[in-house]
């Protein structure tokens, strides 16, 4: 048995180092990135028992992605793809001060993940783990991933395990009312809706509060949690029942690639364990939190980290 | 035809990464940085077909600076000086945070630029140009270059060109008496005068607002346009008319070496090509206001992004 | 008029520093990389007016591209593809000593130049052009490349230009029969071809020694010259009534990569001149070896260390 | 003579470039650091003629510590340990922004250092200095350095030195309790206390307003001046007969560590010249704010940029 | 049921960047370094499932080690020692040119490792193994290892496992005949002996050739297989019956520390798996070899990567 | 009194990373280089006592130079230019493999030590220095330095300090016949002559065997003793009595730059003392060799390193 099993598509990120340009940068900075990896990474690393499925080229960059993940303490179960014709997807990201700001370029298409069929992929792992994730981004990034992750889904429902979905919407990838349609069609097997409030509102239709945002998808769509998450205001969760508000904790701007992943992999690593939906939302926060102050997409960090961070401890040095 | 050339020294600047110091580093970044090899680099990106005239020495140091403007798509029209007895100007850079600030340190003196003759030069190119620019710093730098300033600004008035002059005062080469003496012998063939409210006030006496003093210098010295920067109180600027008032944009305080002349590059790509002149001045604020997040002296943009400034786009990151 | 046209694909190159492996590093060095580009900048650097032609995604790694070889003094001459759906290809580098030697990965499939076609790329600089090369790589890349390529030689031929073909054979991207097909479908329009020795076995079957080979190249195809390169010993070139045959220079084995392209380049530098094919072929063989010291795929030299080399002249530090 | 004389260890600090982490970091940035080593540098920079006393083992690393220290001009005076079973106590430093903040982990158990004798230590450079300084790090590294430390102490005061301790309380070496007692006990010999506003509370049982607690210092162990620092909220000092308060510069928050050395190296180039105590607390703010611009422990600044601060000049770039 | 268990210290190697000295260099490069963790890792690249026991402090550096080998695929089963008291060993290594050679300052005692009981480490995985392997620097480093090196392979000789043991002398942890002594005592236990030439000759005062030192130590200690490396003269073996010899593959000097161990992981990937010596030996050469061109301790490789140095593939660029 | 004071110009060495071009590389790696401070510096090492006398500008970049040397535990006697006027040379040094070479481009004309005059210089050291050294790059530099060195020549002479001279002849600072007319001036205050074969050849016309050479220079300007270099074919000295020969020890080419100063400081470091002129060859030779695995001018080494390369010890790694 496992606690957490993801599905998605990761990448090498390529980054110039500091605030230089890709257009005159020497050297690219290389991270492996993805949402769901991002989530089991995280949730691995506070505490749950995590493993990463995927579909990856049997190639040196293709290990990469791998290699790093299992550092993590992460379980890669990978169909491997023929080196020369498989790929793993990059994207480019440039990071600059204001008033630049960050700015993302994919070359994803043709990604080997995007060939993925339910048939090939380890689905006995569904049988034996607690909860299954993914979001939005892997129906997004081909036709066939829309079957696959509709498939994945429905037999992870099917054996019982709990299922989270993260909107995640990439307007590069697709337009709002797409995502719609798709997202809301994999939502009968969906136990746990996480989305930020601005997904809610451009693909739901939705307005007002959040915490109104999360009755709202809780009510028309039976989840048994929404999480909306709305950056430095907090996030916010219902369930049929009641309604939770946890603020966000103060933190730098320096790295926000992949806290909204953190955030994820935080949240799940004490839900899935049952604790109390508070305090799950405090750890998804106190996680993001802790995420923009560590390069690359991946949350480098600790339980006790998160724990002291909630705990409001001071960031003097301790010596 | 080209639409501007631009005349004068251009240097290597060697700084230390992040806050390491000169004395105590073991590598200097390596940077390519001339005030007005920086406004052909803006202007040229922002859509101005650009020209930068100067005397290089014909060694590894003086090919380096025409291939960085080369990339940029600036067109480099250079006398090439003996390689053994010629030299490029250098500077160190320290950068600090409060309170140390940054620090410049010339080396600069003899470089093969200070002995440019008005003969040697491609002076043809200044009937075929839309605009001709210098600054205040060419002629500080030799007795040579005073002399030769002063015959390229009177030959482009005498083609036709429009003809602008950034004071940019340095009180390392020279007195603010010396050089109030000095530009003012040259204004009679400067159209169009750029100076920060600080050297307005140190050069030619003036005080209060800096619409006064913009107003003040187009009266008294004949100008088509003085614009007077302020920071990040923004810039105005005055013709026998009128006058013109636009803030700054937001931005970062982290590379702040170069911005002036990004602000130059960025209103002369409106304002020779007709442009009204609050637009043009719009121009100079956020192509200022995005080289603060770029490294080195060169502003490395495009007119994409400086639209986005002044459309107030958010900086999150669009994926 | 111009001296040198050349076409095809430029990739970015991402290559872990030193020996360091693509799965391990956390750093990869950015290097533009293209035959017929590297062609370009070197004929280029040693005297020829040059352009390269090709078709590259508007975003930041597209123009990577052309600021890289515009800072070599390559005009370019691009067709911009859309930025989101458009793509530059890429490929891995691994470098490693014996018994390892080096390993490339491409990930170069749907790059935006495999949709170039003759009717968007600026066909009319071929009028004005002395000279127009590209290489057995660019039919490879799709079919539509290969019908590219093949009206490019016509109109080139057409116009009066010298054609040149590098045969540049690429085990991963096609088979040996099919290379040797498409390829001698593009001979008649080809005046120069220059070809390793082990293409030359491997795709036209021919064996003996390199002169005889290209003896019997330049007799079935009645090509102009034939160039047959054989490393270490050296290049032959055989025309219909002539043979020539020139040692290569001593070379470090530091960074091989873009050393045949290299001759290509310097070899074109004195044969578009109308220099004397033996004089050509050691330019040939000097840029190479020149070459084999300068990291990345260009070959950032000069004429005058061209010279130096053929020369003789001792590598004992000058100063 | 020279004008002081400091004692205790001196460490490498491993530290990851950036905020990078250190378990999953290729690469660690090294420098020198020691509390009372950064002080003489501090002191030797702004004028005094210093040495540092200490024990390093007669290997590479225990070398770099001596050539480190020489490089800024203070003499080392080092009792040179056996390369293969000494050792140079080392520490890791992470670097993150809020909410991570700083992390120390030390690996200095077992260093040279801590077998440190009076006996082979170059006492004799007690009689001829003006002043002698140590930290209460160095009492609580062994036994043997609490009873060197106070034979030094003792030696110093005898021969008539100014006599200085930074209580520098360090959780991860001992209890406040065991501070307090060994630190009260060497206290007889002391001159001068420095100590921040915390360290007064939890050793000394301190509270109230920092000047209460320089008083009660004072008066119950007899300093000639006891010095209360409290960060951003300045500092404040008193002898038998005066208090002073003097606030802190305004500073970035970039490279805390050693700002507290800096303080006293500051503080202590006056105070050992004679200058006024206020004019001592200045120079001891004005040194601690540079110093937080400055990468590594050690405070690479000059006299003359102390004074700017103190001065308040702007930090606008002087070109 | 794993393959491989290894048992012993992995330490962190700082190490400046190419020739750079350890008392000069600004950075070092971090990399983890054990030779029983390096053969673990060896092992599972080729094919075996491993897993490495060790102790290690709960603390940023002592994860470290952790994370890393978890990314080549070897499985942690590591006592996880008092972050504050526990500590990682470490190890400067400086490499140079002839004359200069590469220098090794151990920084490694009171690391946990030295601490570790069988009773806390996981024996359990002993029953489980088809073999395990530990070196001769394990007992060197503390009484307590002595013994519990003992324990371990009696342990795992009781159970079945094939036990190896690699002599691997250190001159600055044991004098030679030290090391025989408590070495000769493990080999009852050991079924697989591993050893330099040169280790041999200084332990066991075997001289002549290498072969006839194999029979030597198989006949008076009963070994199944004694192995006898030789550097660039390959390896012999022989088993009571048997003699082999193998030469080595040509290799660079580039990266030689580590090889050893990647020549034990390369033989065990066969040997375990019950292939015939010969072949394991040219595993273990070919393994050896690779790992020169590798930077750090760990053998970065794949089977496919060994298979070609085996079949004598050129190093060519396949591309 | 001291062992040696040495005088001369150091500056900045500017070098691209490995193998990188000036004219596109982005980083600089920063060097201390001079002829006189690498001859002091490897002495100080290998045991005298050396001061290098100098004039710097009171700059950032002119403090650099004194720091580096210092560090190394030399002592630095400098007389500090203004820092506005004054400057710093610094060199170009780019490192190529063969057929390329390393070039070095000076720009060090104006540099504050050319106006250097014996009244301002510390002469009295000379009064108290065993030895004092210089070489023919000195009065290469300015007419007022060839004075000076004159100047000092004479005084050190007649405080009866040992003088020696190495000729280190320059192409880039004058020709052959000058150098010969400026040095052999200087020679009758020299008590030993150091000068490379190709030197003595090309300023002396000298022809033959160094050994011949060696003898003809000391009979003709009555030296106690001359040294000539032949690079990797050894060095031979004369007295007027006795000839002496040694031969070079295998080095690697890694960083030749430096190795003819390391010479001189190794013969210096053991003749100065009154050691026998072939062990005093066998340390310059011993020296040299061991710079040439260390990068940059500065030969970072130990006498116990020199002794182990006299004794031929192995390279091979000892731990």
């Amino acid at each position: 048995m496992v606690d957490l099993v993801t599905f998605g598509e990761t990448m090498l990120r390529l980054s110039p180092p500091g605030q230089e340009r890709v257009e005159t940068a020497d050297q690219y900075d290389v991270h492996v990135a993805g949402a769901e990896s991002n989530v089991a990474v995280a949730a691995q690393r506070l505490g749950l028992d995590s493993t990463w499925v995927s579909k990856l080229p049997d190639s040196p960059p293709g290990r990469k992605v791998a290699t790093e993940l299992r550092s993590h303490g992460v379980d890669t179960d990978v169909v491997w793809d023929d080196a020369d014709t498989g790929r793993v997807g990059t994207y480019y990201l440039e990071q600059g001060d204001v008033p630049r700001g960050n700015d993302v370029i994919y070359d994803r298409s043709g990604a080997s993940v995007t060939t993925a069929t339910v048939d090939e992929l380890p689905t006995g792992l569904l049988e034996e783990t607690a909860a299954f994730h993914t979001s939005g981004i892997t129906p997004a990034l081909s036709e066939r991933l829309e079957a696959t992750t509709a498939d994945l889904l429905a037999a992870a429902d099917e054996a019982g395990a709990t299922t989270s979905l993260d909107v995640n919407y990439r307007s590069k990838l697709w337009t709002p009312a797409e995502a719609a349609e798709v997202l809301t069609d994999l939502f009968p097997n969906v136990d746990v809706l996480l989305t930020a409030k601005r997904d809610a509102e451009n693909l739901f239709g939705l307005s007002g509060p959040a915490s109104e945002m999360a009755v709202e998808l809780t009510d028309e769509y039976g989840f048994d949690v929404t999480v909306v998450t709305q950056g430095a205001e907090g996030a916010v969760a219902a369930t049929p029942d009641e309604q939770f508000d946890r603020p966000a904790y103060e933190a730098s701007d320096a790295h926000p690639v992949g806290s909204g992943d953190s955030f994820v992999g935080g949240f799940l690593s004490q839900y899935v364990e049952g604790a109390p939906i508070p305090r799950a939302l405090s750890w998804g926060a106190a996680t993001a939190a802790l995420k923009r102050s560590v390069p690359g997409d991946i949350a480098v960090l600790s339980s006790d980290e998160v724990e002291r961070v909630m705990q409001g401890d001071s960031t003097e040095i301790d010596r």
